[in-house]
């Protein structure tokens, strides 16, 4: 049996329910994070929970528990489930509505399941579509994936793993995923503007390495040019992309400058997870 | 105590509840229709089914239930709860999801509580803002209302009863509700592209006036040059507005035009209420 916890509380994690009313699922209204346990270790916490509480904070939804006690539940279910390596999502909702519109007192809900896996995606790179699309009130993670959702039948179809939301113009992320170019002159962009920024993408941005990574406005035309393309996530690390629509990235194949940046990451995640306090 | 249903079942509607994992509460994927109950009768009820199992289908959503089932459960409802002046909300979420991104078997939720009231406003009017936003998926009722929830309190500051979404150029509707405008010439227009449409905007453009309703493409000048200004929605029937933003419409009174109107769609739904089938 796996358990959550809803407001502080632990409940077998296939009998917890909210009620009808809440915000949620009356009108989409909440806001979430997610980071990984490796060895028993959440990995970069801090910056998930202040992250969240940004969030929390911008959609007017007081979060009813202090970060510590939030730490005191994660450190709970991480003790009693024992799933060494895990993703923990922590849900806070609108609340339970008296008119199902407005705002109620937050519900927080935190479960936790098995890390998912990319298969030989991870190694060998995977394919994206592009669509046209801006999420709106792009840097608060908030719970509306209604267009990924509802596209995941047409990206079975076009046989591709992910698909890059642009303007026309500008391409901004993945659903869940920043997106990372590499230019012919080696440099390593991501978009600046109306995107969710990413836990990983955080740790690119201030990694040494040879190649600066930079934020830049980039076009539908750079995403074709790039040599390299890959996307970043807390689940995805660095997930090499290999095509865009019906264009091969380069030769096909995930390039150098991404296996040289996947692993100086890994090397950062290994020393995290192996650190005695 | 009032009931609803879950699934075809009867439940205490404050007891009722949904499991951690719909991906309504997960990812905010889920569709709905409200249709109301007057003297114990559904008004619309084939217009608002219609357009509900077509929102269900462009979501990929598959209902579970017949027409005649769904309808089955309403009467119940209607019965058991015994509010003769009420509304009844239909909710289709994306189900129990086993990895909390893909959609599992929908839950169909149906609530029934009596009607809003918009008091003196129904007379008087109200005042909106603009605000620029594009739902996403326009033509489908879904449960993202997260742009409208977020933008409650700002309402409240701004002494504002509602908001009027726009693209910087074209304005396209309300957050519950479709925008009419009168024009200098007593034209009576409202947006066609990129908006939900309602049942009641539906029985305006079929309705027999001296003046027609007509489709067009509305900008925020025509919004502001209108001479009188009203929304409509199920539970509003026809809302004058009586300013936007900072300027009035017209002298700030409901117009005459809107007065007719409104006294006809009145008579329209008062014989459906009073019919014997």
């Amino acid at each position: 049996m796996i358990y959550c916890t809803v407001n502080g509380n632990l409940f077998d994690a296939t009998k917890a329910t909210l009620g009808i009313n809440d915000l949620a699922l009356q009108r989409g209204y909440g806001i979430f994070d997610y980071f990984k346990i490796l060895n028993g270790r959440p990995i970069f916490l801090e910056d998930h929970l202040d992250r969240f509480y940004r969030s929390a904070a911008t959609m007017r939804l007081p979060v009813g528990f202090s970060k510590e006690a939030v730490k005191g539940m994660i450190h709970e279910l991480i003790e009693i489930n024992d799933i060494p390596d895990s993703g923990i999502k922590i849900l806070l909702t609108g609340g339970y509505s008296t008119d199902g519109f407005r705002m109620g007192v937050p519900n927080l809900v935190i479960t936790h399941a098995p890390l998912p896996t990319y298969g030989s995606f991870q190694i060998n790179g995977i394919k994206v579509i592009t669509h046209r699309h801006q999420r709106q009130l792009p840097e608060i993670k908030t719970i509306d994936y209604l267009m990924a959702v509802w596209l995941q039948p047409y990206l079975e179809e076009r046989q591709a793993q992910d698909v890059i939301y642009h303007d026309g113009k500008l391409v901004t992320e993945c659903p869940r995923s920043n997106i990372f170019i590499v230019t012919k002159d080696n440099r390593i962009l991501t978009p600046a503007k109306n995107v969710l920024k990413g836990v990983i993408r955080k740790q690119l941005l201030n990694l040494e390495h040879r190649y600066p990574v930079a934020e830049a406005d980039l076009t539908l035309d750079d995403l074709y040019e790039a040599t390299e393309l890959f996307i970043t996530s807390t689940t995805k690390n660095i997930l090499p992309v290999i095509q865009v629509n019906d264009r091969l990235v380069g030769n096909g194949d995930p390039g150098p400058v991404t296996r040289s940046l996947a692993s100086k990451l890994d090397e950062l995640i290994y020393e995290i997870q192996h650190t005695v306090d």
